[in-house]
């Protein structure tokens, strides 16, 4: 590789430093304190080196932890979705493809390359390794909202069957996570903190 | 694996939340907000990936990564030790092999085992992905003390020999990355941010 080529390295390590800004709206356990995205990659990639043994399917555990420490970088332009916003699509929207292009865009081509075609797999859900990723995203705000006393679901409303809806997605990388987080959903309605 | 062992690591899960409240006494780029300690660990695992083809010998990625995911976990029960400390040594003390056996011990064995002895392969230092990896934990704050008008080094009063030596970890790591951070620490000087 070029010397230039670690400058734009350089560069986009500048770059992605500004997603430990980009607050979610769920909040840290037990905690009123916001989650960043910087903090949730990297917990999420953790995870994912803890559960993979439960994934559903062999997975190549190196590309779903790039998926995971990536996955959010375009929030940096795009800003936070929340996952229950009814307004706005989630599922790749142009706004995210274009914050993609010029965020990846920083690096040598063939590594801008490689990573937004991570990105797109983790975005489509469609290989084994963007399930159990997209698993472990699902997964931890079910941790956090059952330690906040039901935390983003009481703060914006949600329900039972919108949350068991979203959480699926977890069935698919894990049907072991799955059964735990079933359970978990369905104490939280028994504790009154999730509403049928 | 039994179900037990999915419930020890989601109680292993949790519990390195706290990761996002260890404040370490570098700043984010260009700014007065500290970073924290899971923030710190997800940048510099991207930072590996995107680094990886400058490392002087080939490394297993996927290995370096979990060094730099679970590298300060320990901190959550001994805090963060300022490199430049001269009061406390910071080689593996034996405050954070007790924190590496508590936290990691909560996951089922085998994995504790697996991730208390990456932790220890990082801390000595000795191998191809150690020294990668620890290059990475040397790189980040460079940038951050340039960005910073010298940050902590201004903050402490940390002069130009003790940075050059510090930073030599860098030169173990990657050549190539150690040539780019030798410009920075004498530009500094230039600057005036960084006394001799």
């Amino acid at each position: 590789m070029e010397p230039t080529n670690l400058l734009r390295q350089i560069e986009f390590i500048k770059e992605v430093d500004k997603l430990k800004y980009i607050l979610r709206k769920t909040k840290l356990l037990n905690s009123d304190r916001n989650e960043n995205d910087a903090e949730h990659s990297w917990h999420l990639s953790l995870m994912a080196i803890v559960l993979a043994d439960h994934a559903n399917a062999p997975i190549n555990l190196l590309k779903v932890i790039k998926m995971l420490l990536i996955h959010d970088i375009v929030e940096i332009d795009a800003g936070d979705t929340f996952i229950y916003d009814t307004q706005k699509n989630h599922v790749n929207t142009e706004e995210e493809r274009k914050a993609a292009r010029r965020i990846f865009g920083l690096l040598p081509d063939d590594q801008a390359n490689d990573l937004i075609a991570i990105w797109e797999e983790f975005e489509e859900g469609q290989t084994d390794e963007a399930k159990f990723a997209r698993a472990m995203d699902r997964l931890e705000p079910l941790l956090q909202n059952t330690s906040n006393n039901g935390g983003t679901w009481n703060e914006f409303g949600v329900n039972y069957e919108k949350v068991y809806t979203k959480k699926q997605v977890i069935k698919q990388g894990s049907e072991r996570i799955w059964q735990y987080a079933e359970q978990l959903i369905n104490d939280s309605v028994e504790r009154g903190i999730l509403k049928k």
